[in-house]
Parts: structure tokens; C-alpha cells; sequence
């Protein structure tokens, strides 16, 4: 049985990512927004989009510029993941308060990256759609990197090894346990003992 | 140190969702397609976006319908998840070979959800953007369910009690431990007892 609610934002878990920006205008410091309403968009192109409230201080950055880059966000970031979503860059140097990196993206001409970040994606933005409270931004990803810990020996990008964050109702919560990776419904006996798994479920 | 990749859908841990759908067309079955490619884009109308390739059965259900349910993923229905991302409905009833029930879903005229999910959200399309591989369907959430189990004494929706799913490049997971909640980082000794949380992080 279910119960109704208010319709609200409740889809979840959604990703939280920190969005990194900056300007060459000289009273513009490079910032960091704390974007939950963050999804991909599409496969080829790869896209991604971020809404964004036009009060927000990086809003006109991406705006002007047409630029940033999507910081994925690991456990031991979760703290300045935190406090990039509640201080603002008008007030704060974020990079500074939160001892973080400044770091070059390939692709971009104007934002930078987290160099603590596990995986950094430059984001050009393709279109911008006015929906309410948020404005979307949607980009093409333009790059990407991956820090060296995460790929193993074969140089394939294990993600898995990041232990991601993702936001539900409010909360942030580290990465659980595997259950199974795509196709493991229908897997053969083979396959699934090549990935590790020992039952399908279903 | 980050090593460069080619640029690709590497936003993560990215919800994974069934969506479902229906039509009164004699010929067309109600149908599951599992999303991951999903998100948040507006807190007010709340909205969400999926995007959907144009060869998939659900698409020309979602599109002349202009209706979809997103159903939330718990850990039990992972299974289940997967298998409707990998079989067609042309070949196949889902919410048979799933065991899964349709329910009727508030607000919309067409589309059922899933009496299993923890969470239903009723969503109505009002705008479709072709980006490439995937065309953007964007929805404003006209209703939202969630089984009884989920809501404390007070009558207050607990999420984190519903151990829902995220997909992570090719992978699924269980949510893993709570970290935080949103302002934690700059939270007084007070709030944070109340949140029941020990200790900032940063």
C-alpha cells in the first residue's frame, strides 16, 4: 500500500557532484556550486545536465563563459562537498576555505577542476532551458580524467574504488555493496563468474 | 594525479529507475523501461528529466501518451531492474515475467507505476529535446506515493529506510553508510545532535 504525498523532487538516489567555474572577468573568483539535480543526458554525445537557480553566484559564470566541469564527489570530500552547497563564492573562497586544488581541464578555456576529486568532467553547454526555480544547463562532455589509483593494471577505470556519494531526501550516503552490473538478470553461468558474481537475482 | 579518458557518460552514482508506461492503443502492452540516464532538473515545478532513445518501445508509448511513472529501485527489485533493461517489451510482458503488479498511478490518465516500488512519482511531459543517441524528456511531477512502511510516527517520509539502488558505470549498488545531512558541515553542536550525527566533517 502506498500513501501520497505532495509531489516533490524525490527522485533519488541522485548523484551530488561539485560543479567547478570561473571567469577571466578580474572580480570573479573561480567557484564551486554543490549540484544535486545533476543527471546524464545522453550516450552519444556524451551530456550531461546541471540545474542551476539564476540567484546563484555561478550561474552567471556558466552563463558567460558556457563552461565548467562536473567534480565527482568521493567519501573524505563529502565535508566540502557540504560546504560548497551551503556558503557562497560572493562570500567565500571556496577553494581556499576548503583547502581544494585548482586544476587545468583538458577542453576548457575558463573553468577548472577539484584536483581531490576522484574523476573531473569538462562540460561545455549546448543549451540553457528555463523550468522554474532552475534554470538547465545541458553541455557536451568535453573531457575526462580519472585519477591513477582508480584504473587497475589492465588501465581500466575502476570506479567502484571511489566510493562515491549520492543524496537522498536530504541525506548524503557513501556507495553500498555491489549487487550486479549490467545484464546480470539473464547472465550465463560464464559471465557471471568472470564478474565476480555468484547468483543472479531476480 | 589524474589520467585522461575519452570523454563519456561517466556522471556517477546515477539513479536507476523503472519507468513505466501505458497506452489504450489495443496493441500496446504497459511497459517497464529501466533509466539511469534520469534526474532532477527543478524544485519548483517539481520536474525531472529521462532520456530515452528513440528505437525503444516505451519511447512511442511515452511520447504519444506524454505520461510515464518513475518507480524507485529497491535492492529487492534490482533483479528486476536489470531484466527490464535488457529485454524488449516487444517480445515480452514485463510486469508478468517480473511478477510485478501495476498500480494506478494519481493524476495520470494512461500510465501505471509498480505496486512493489517504494516510491512512485507521476510524471506528465511538457517538453522532448533531441540530444543525439537519446532524446530528453522533460516532466513535472503531477503526484508522488510511497508505501506505508516508509513513513515514521510523525507521519514523515524516511527514505534511507528503503535501501534503494544507484548505478555506477555498469554497476549497481545498495546505498552504504549515511554521512551527513544537507548543512552538516556548518551545523551547531545542537543540530547535529538532533540530526542525530556526531561530528562535522571536513
Amino acid at each position: 500500500m502506498h500513501r501520497t504525498l505532495p509531489p516533490s523532487s524525490l527522485l533519488a538516489p541522485v548523484p551530488v557532484v561539485m560543479v567547478s567555474c570561473a571567469s577571466d572577468r578580474p572580480d570573479v573568483k573561480p567557484n564551486i556550486i554543490t549540484i544535486a539535480w545533476a543527471g546524464t543526458v545522453c550516450t552519444k554525445p556524451p551530456m550531461v545536465s546541471i540545474s542551476v537557480r539564476k540567484s546563484r553566484y555561478s550561474y552567471d559564470i556558466i552563463k558567460e563563459t558556457g563552461e565548467f566541469a562536473v567534480n565527482l564527489v568521493a567519501g573524505e570530500l563529502a565535508g566540502a562537498c557540504d560546504f560548497c552547497g551551503v556558503k557562497s563564492g560572493r562570500d567565500v573562497d571556496k577553494f581556499a576555505s576548503c583547502s581544494l586544488t585548482p586544476a587545468k581541464v583538458r577542453g576548457l578555456s575558463f573553468a577548472v577542476g577539484i584536483a581531490e576529486s576522484p574523476l573531473i568532467l569538462g562540460c561545455k553547454v549546448k543549451q540553457t532551458i528555463e523550468l522554474g526555480t532552475h534554470d538547465m544547463f545541458i553541455a557536451e562532455i568535453v573531457s575526462a580524467a580519472a585519477k591513477e589509483e582508480l584504473f587497475d593494471g589492465s588501465g581500466k577505470l575502476c570506479l567502484d574504488k571511489a566510493n562515491l556519494v549520492s543524496y537522498i531526501h536530504g541525506d548524503y550516503y557513501e556507495t553500498g555493496k555491489r549487487l550486479g552490473f549490467f545484464g546480470w538478470s539473464v547472465a550465463s553461468k560464464k559471465a557471471l563468474k568472470r564478474r565476480n558474481m555468484k547468483t543472479r537475482l531476480r
